[in-house]
C-alpha cells in the first residue's frame, strides 16, 4: 500500500500490513476502558442510593421480533445493568403480534410506578409506527431520549436525557480532552438516534458543526474540513483516507456485522486484520471507517469494536440512574452531568 | 469604493454609490410580496372555515413590559391577523408585575377552549424564566413552535408548528425555487428562534448545513463555503463581502434599529442610502448584512426591511389557522404544508 506509507502523516504509526494487531493504544480512543469507569461510577451511585434505603433503579426493555443484532444489544444492556446493581428486565414481543401489543406494553409500563427507565429497542420490525411508539413513552422515563419533548429539550440546550450513543461520544471526547470550541466538526449521518443529537451536543460545546449526509455534494471535501469527524451511516468501511484531514479526530459509530469475506467491500477485503478475524471466527464487526486507511492520518480514532459501542450501554445505565434520581427528587451530584 | 467595482461579480448590478435606490428587484428576494400572497391565502382559508360555520381562528399574544420594538412587533402581528380575518387580542402585562402574572395568564389561556393560538412575545424582560414560560404553553396552540415538544417534532422531521421566522425563510426559498438538495448552507447564529430551527429545516431539505456562531474559527472562510447563507446574529452590517462566495444566496434575518448616524458601524456609515434614510427619517432599519457590500456578489439577497420580517408575521397567521384546523380536526389542504 505505497500511497499510505508514502503519505507524511502524523498520529498513529501505521501497523505493518502483515500485522494483525491494532495500532498502539496511545492514539486509540478507548471506549471500552471509559465505559468500564462509567459503569463503576454507576455501580457506586446505585450502592449509595440503596444505602439510603431507595430501591435499585429498574429498567424495562421492549424487544420486538427476533433480529439477532437487536437480541445481542438487549442482552448486553440488561446484563450490564444487572452487573451495575440495577434491576433490568426484557419484555419480548413476537414479531407476529400486532403493533398494538407493543403500545399496550408501553402503556402498562407507564402505569408501573416502580419502573425508572423504559426503552424500546430499535429498529422496530416493519409494520410498527416508530413515531407513535416514541410518543407513547413517558418523557420522564425515556432513557433513550427519543420522546419529542426530550429531543426538544436537548436541542434547546437543556437536556433531560441525552440519547445514549451521542452521550457516549461526548463522554469520550471529554475523557480525552479533545478541544471542541470553535473547531470545525462534521457529523456524517443525520439519524434521530445519533447524527442529529450529536450535532446538537457538539454545537452546545461551541464546535462549528456541519451535518453531512448521503445527499451532500463533494462529501470527501466536506469531511476533510473537519477537525472532528463523527461517522454514523451504517456502511462498512465507507470512510477512507480521502475523507480525512491529517490530524483529525475520528469517531466511528458504525457497527456492521460481516459474516463472510464476500460481504466485505473491496477496501476492507484488503485488510489482513479483518480477513484474519473472519477466517478465525467466521465473522467480524467493522465500523463505517476503513480503520487501516484512516488511522495513519488521524490524531485520535475509535476502534470498532471497543469504541463507541460499549459507551452506548454505559450511558444507558447512567441515564437510568438519572431517571430514578429525577423521579425520586434526588439531586444529581455536582459536576456529574457535563453533557 | 474601487474594490467593489473592480470585483468581477455576477448577480446584482451594483447601484451607483450616489444612488439612494436599492438595486433592481429582479435579484431581490421580495419577502413583502410573498408575505402578501400568504396573507391572502390565509384570508381565503379563514373565509372558507367561516363559510362552514366555524368561528374565525383566535390568537392571543402576551406582551410583557414596554419595549418599543416588541410593541411594534405585536401591533404588526395583531393588525395583520385582524386584516386576514382572524380574531386577535393582546394581553399586556406591565414590567413591574411578578413573573407569576404571566404564568397565570398562560394558564388561563390554556383553560379557554375558544383560543387557537397563544404566543408570548420574546424577549421577556429580565426576571422571567423563559424556559418555564415556554414549558407552560399548550403544545397544540404554541403557534411560535417553541414548546420543547414542538421543537422535538421539528428536529424529528415531523413538525407541528414551525417557528415563524425559519418557516418564512423556507417559504421564500421555495417561492424563488432556490435549489437546496446537497448544497452547502451556512446558518450564522444558533438561537432557538431562528438559527437552530432554520438549520433543522434546511437539513430536512437535504442541504448540507453548517451551524456557525460567535465562537466559530475563521468565520469568513466558513461562510464563503456556503451557496446559501442565513444570517441571524443581531449585529448591524456584520456580514460583508469577505464572507460571501460569488453567486451565493443571502438571507438576512437581522432587524437592527439605528437611531442616529453615530450608531452606525463604520462600514454602514459609508452607505449613502442608509445615511440619507437616517437624515430623512431620523432612524433606519438595517440588517445583519452589509447590503451594499454583499449585494454585488450575491445571486439573490433579501432586503431589510421587506425581506424576512413580513414573512414572520404571515407565517404566524398561517400557524394560527393550522392550530385551529388541528384542534377542530379539519384536514390541512394537500400541498399546503411544504415545510
Amino acid at each position: 500500500m505505497p500511497s499510505r506509507v508514502a503519505r507524511n502523516c502524523t498520529g498513529l504509526v501505521y501497523p505493518s500490513p502483515m500485522s494483525h494487531e491494532t495500532p498502539p493504544s496511545a492514539n486509540l480512543l478507548d471506549g471500552a476502558a471509559l465505559a468500564r469507569r462509567i459503569r463503576e461510577r454507576v455501580r457506586d451511585d446505585v450502592d449509595a442510593m440503596m444505602r439510603e434505603g431507595a430501591p435499585a433503579p429498574r429498567l424495562r426493555v421492549f424487544l420486538v421480533g427476533d433480529d439477532p443484532a437487536s437480541e445481542a444489544y438487549v442482552r448486553g444492556k440488561t446484563r450490564s445493568a444487572t452487573e451495575a446493581g440495577l434491576r433490568a428486565e426484557t419484555i419480548r414481543i413476537p414479531a407476529a403480534e400486532t403493533p398494538e401489543k407493543l403500545l399496550e406494553g408501553i402503556a402498562a409500563a407507564r402505569e408501573d410506578p416502580d419502573l425508572d427507565g423504559i426503552l424500546v429497542q430499535l429498529p422496530l420490525p416493519a409494520g410498527h409506527d416508530r413515531n407513535r411508539v416514541l410518543d407513547a413513552l413517558d418523557p420522564w422515563r425515556d432513557v433513550d431520549g427519543l420522546h419529542p419533548e426530550n429531543v426538544g429539550l436537548l436541542h434547546q440546550g437543556r437536556p433531560r436525557f441525552v440519547p445514549c450513543t451521542p452521550a457516549g461520544i461526548l463522554a469520550l471526547i471529554d475523557a480525552y480532552r479533545i478541544p471542541l470550541s470553535g473547531r470545525p466538526a462534521v457529523v456524517l449521518g443525520r439519524s434521530e438516534i445519533v447524527g442529529k443529537p450529536a450535532a446538537a451536543l457538539l454545537t452546545a460545546r461551541n464546535a462549528t458543526v456541519t451535518l453531512a449526509h448521503s445527499r451532500t455534494e463533494d462529501l470527501p471535501a466536506v469531511c476533510r474540513g473537519a477537525d472532528l469527524l463523527v461517522v454514523a451511516i451504517g456502511r462498512a468501511g465507507f470512510l477512507t483516507e480521502k475523507f480525512v484531514r491529517e490530524g483529525a479526530v475520528i469517531v466511528d459509530v458504525g457497527v456492521n456485522r460481516i459474516g463472510s469475506l464476500e460481504e466485505l467491500p473491496a477496501n476492507l477485503a484488503s485488510s489482513p486484520r479483518i480477513r484474519a478475524e473472519i477466517e478465525a471466527k467466521g465473522r467480524a464487526l467493522v465500523g463505517d471507517v476503513d480503520f487501516d486507511s484512516v488511522a495513519p492520518c488521524a490524531r485520535w480514532i475509535t476502534p470498532v469494536p471497543g469504541g463507541v459501542g460499549p459507551l452506548t450501554v454505559a450511558l444507558l445505565l447512567e441515564n437510568t440512574v438519572r431517571a430514578a434520581r429525577l423521579r425520586r427528587g434526588i439531586r444529581v451530584p455536582a459536576g456529574r452531568d457535563s453533557v
